[in-house]
């Protein structure tokens, strides 16, 4: 078992949310690839607490990039990008160390580690962690992008409030590079009253993430067990607070008849279609040339501000919390930009062992 | 990108449904495990079409150890074990070389393979292969027995007809040896009842999985990548026909607040437990002590009777198929035994990782 | 730690020598491969003992190929091919169970394995699991031929009789044909007299092997850690016997300076080449377009017939042991192929992930 | 391919001579190992060229941990420390930008990234980059000691000049501690002569390092294809100059009879020994209890004063090169503290592996 995603390109993401700094080393990628800090900066932007939304931690995100970057292009050798810590609060978690906080990682990070994490604002299993995951995979993006290979996610529901479905490629395209990813901006209002009334209750709501990818060639995947959707969800499941993922119908296929569920095909300009995308683009674990389309449910932000039961491991007795500190009453929003960023890192690495190392760059 | 399961302890799978056999290679098992042929023998039975619910196709699947084990205990090395392909009627499949079925591998195999794949019968994307998953999960099962953990799969739902849910332990062991893995035996009726329906229309019908593991130790996973539910999901996607999963509560977190939906803790015998299991025994990626327990959507099965529009790829012309060969009207009671099998291989493979290389053994 | 070479293109080894059979899976390999069954026995009969310079051991390595291949082509999923074991004489093993052959491996695998080993014949130790690697290799060996990729083992010395060095690149193809592969025939006479009077004796004689590859392109390899020179050696010294490996001028460059060690560079018709290949074609981990060469120490066969001092590990005490059963007073010339086979392997695998999975079909 | 030492536990390395700074992230390393920041310098010190033996760069290796680290103790999960680039004089490379050092990776560099590498001062080639890799061993061989396995590497041979063998135990921790790494240090001012009149010729020497490991537990490795000596030359040949290793009598062995060359065994205060040590600890690529041994040969530094012919890739023309920028005439004794590292790493991953995830710390 191991901290990297990837084998021809991979990633291993390090730090702690009040340690010195939080990173990725990328290795294996293309020498040769633009590297564009702005972009880097916009997708960090996304992913940053900035209303009243989210945690009041003020978040600069000022990355240094430390190796594998020369004259604006990738050397090809390993990228190693830092992003140092500031505005800790440490002091917020001092009840925190010995009261574990109900379905957040306290406890079963306490057994893996037996007592040597880093316990400050969540340590390695905070959220803050995303973002060194976002920068990495704003490196691979552009590349992907150049290829016509485009990946967006929006907000399918939050508590309750749904959002329109994806329609189009120019969609997936928009909703990329958006702060709150809603395809009908119309529901953002209704989303946003969820959140802020769990705020003010001191709770938090969950919701479920839609992804899509356009332009991946058929293909591309392996029945046992490297499959599309099994590389992609290993992945996502990383994405803190992920419950489930579904490719296609998903759960729903269980209601289903196959006569109903099946994609049938046709030949459309020498190319062979589906009519429907019931199977979200994989079939066999391989893709058929359709668009990738999974969602990802997030559950409430465990960390809230009513009183819990939960127990002290200094004394271990039963106790309560009611959590202090700066924490989200919502999170779904924020991890939008990080299930794609996981999304592209998976298909960069399926990509370029199918393609080779330089594809990527060209 | 590879068609390996694991990494400490790994099963590498081979064979297409018409060649000479299919088979495993086990490899990275402790030396001094106990092989029990008769246990080996059964789960494959559990797997086997054995009466009007199933394929007619006649599986004898008498295995071969053809290494790893001397003196009726694995030897250290890796294991293979085959079973020979009878029963095969290839002409049937004369029609679907040519002719995609829809919602089937053929044509991302196709993709993939660019014409060389074994077509007949599915080829190495059958679900005949899972056979040889079966009977390497029986090589570690009985030794993850011994230490008490227990894994268990039922039918929650096929075609919109609901099992009951796990009680308690029990349920679990009993439910691992039916082959009709409901927990509830009066719902057996109504489901197969279904699947008979679905049968005499040419079509087929889905339905969800549900699986419970009990005896896991806390401290159990990596935060990123290597979460435990990206490991037991990365091996869930490629049982064939799984279209989603998710951990305890999954999708429906997305209804509820943080207050419901935490699983608040308490003192117990001196030990740390939890009033209720939304999260499914895995917080942070890392187990928790509560027992694992997840979902998986099964597709209907796609070849189906019931003409269907697709496409002659050596035409590349529009057609319509009505799929003849022996298939199954609904596969999601034979794959019980299979997420099984895959979920017993990814926790021996995090365990072996965690406590070393003779721990299954001990 | 595993038993698999390779990951994008892998092979895992299985088998004892008194097993039922012998054999390899072969994974990552591209579809589209035709599959020539002669070569296959063709470098099995090079590896075979055939001669009394070896084992009387009568192998027939008639072999078996379960899957991945389909109408003469590789499929592109795993293929398993096995060798079933015969003329085996286990009865001859009967005092070693307990006797420690000196510098086998007996011991190290009585510890490593716990006394579950199949000491039969050496179990998996045996030089018979060579055969199925031979096998493996001679899967890919013909395409990388087609790409002007051609691998040449000869012995170099055997027992201090010395081979003359390669002098272009039709010895390289040339000597990969041999039984006896030498590149002045003149010398095999001398080198048999060595291996043979050492047969007489009760006694064995080791030797050096040195390997040469041609076509391989510029850029292939890592710096850290995956350098050429570290999978290949990673690799070699699977090899049983295989104590060391050198690359180039190996050892020698201690008695060097830097200007006479140097492989001063011209441009020749637009290519940069050496007028010295010290390096042996690989310089910073990295292929720089010569030849590849290396050379690897075979010890002397271990098993031998003179009495040793050794310890019964059933009594734990001293004794002495005169090997009986069959076995060769020299495996140097036996191990040429093996080591072309592994070469073959690691490159294979090199490339795949330099070109992508399809490459070595194209 | 890729750029990670290790599996259980694993390194990569990052940076180029003259970027912002170099450093190295260690993975699965076991939570709760004491940090020794004197241990990390004073290792970093011995790798650190201070006299007239060296480049005159003055490097300060300040380091910095950016997390894993947490109140003096590891915490288990990455960790990333980073060395910052000081007192580079990139100017010194402008010619070398076109003109490629013989012998040196410029050139496979080239081929390998296309244009793209960061060519200054040797980039991600340059011997810098190992300060990286002994401070990430740092971290674990005081854990390895405290087990009772101790390594030491010695200058066996510089140009000729000959050191005595190991002796015993306290040879080689003693010699772990040397700046100037012999056993004899009567040969250190001959082998010092050496390097000073290479220096004074604008040339370079090469030499022999030999290696021991003591207080490995016998049963350490795998037959096919993790053995011991795979995995340590696979890392050691990514020491900067290395090519070629040899473990126990290595190249030595094709001089000798079985007879004469085979470690005969004995029992001694219950435990199984050998009298001799010719198979260097490792026997079937399992080690057998007996110190772990081995040689590994430096070619003499390819960057020279002394002008050499070699090609003008802007021109591609042939042209010489007197090479101006800071070298070493010698890097043999500052080797020895990198291949001390890296054996260290591929030991404690090999023994992660075999004992479990929590090992290193108990």
């Amino acid at each position: 078992m191991k901290n990297t995603i990837g084998n021809s390109l991979s990633v291993t993401l390090f730090g702690e949310s009040h340690g010195k700094a939080i990173g990725a080393v990328i290795d294996g990628i293309a020498s040769g690839i633009p590297v564009d800090e702005a972009f880097i900066a916009a997708r960090l932007s996304r992913r940053r607490p900035k209303d009243n939304l989210s945690t009041p931690r003020q978040e600069k995100d000022e990355f240094s990039i430390l190796s594998g970057v020369f004259g604006g292009y990738t050397t090809g050798t390993p990228i190693c990008i830092t992003i140092p810590n500031a505005d800790t609060h440490s002091q917020d978690y001092g009840e925190m160390q010995n009261k574990m906080r109900p379905s957040h990682a306290d406890f079963s990070a306490l057994c893996r580690y037996k007592g040597f994490e880093d316990y400050r604002g969540g340590g390695h299993f905070s959220g803050r962690i995303t973002a060194a995951l976002v920068a990495a995979a704003a490196f691979v993006i552009p590349a992907l992008n150049k290829k016509g290979i485009y990946i967006g996610t929006h907000i399918k529901n939050i508590a309750g409030v749904l959002d329109n479905n994806f329609e189009n490629n120019q969609d997936i395209i928009d909703v990329s590079k958006k702060d709150f990813p809603v395809l009908n901006d119309a529901v953002a209002n209704k989303m946003q009253e969820k959140i802020l009334a769990a705020k003010t209750n001191g709770d938090s709501v969950g919701g479920i993430l839609e992804t899509a990818v356009i332009g991946i060639p058929a293909g591309v995947g392996e029945p046992w067990f490297d499959t599309l959707e099994g590389l992609i969800s290993h992945a996502v499941f990383s994405v803190p607070a992920v419950k489930g993922i579904e490719f296609g119908l998903g759960f729903d296929f269980a209601q289903k008849l196959g006569s109903e569920a099946n994609d049938q095909m046709y030949v459309s300009d020498g190319e062979i279609k589906c009519y429907t995308n019931n199977n979200g683009g994989v079939v066999g674990g391989i893709t058929n040339g359709m668009p990738i389309v999974f969602s990802a449910a997030i559950k409430p932000t465990p960390t809230i501000g009513k009183e819990q039961k939960t127990v002290d491991i200094s004394t271990m007795t039963d106790t309560t919390l009611a959590a202090r500190g700066r924490h989200d009453p919502c999170i779904v929003h924020r991890a939008a930009v990080v299930v794609e960023s996981v999304t592209a890192l998976v298909l960069a690495d399926a990509l370029s062992a199918k393609f080779g190392t330089d594809w990527l760059a060209q």
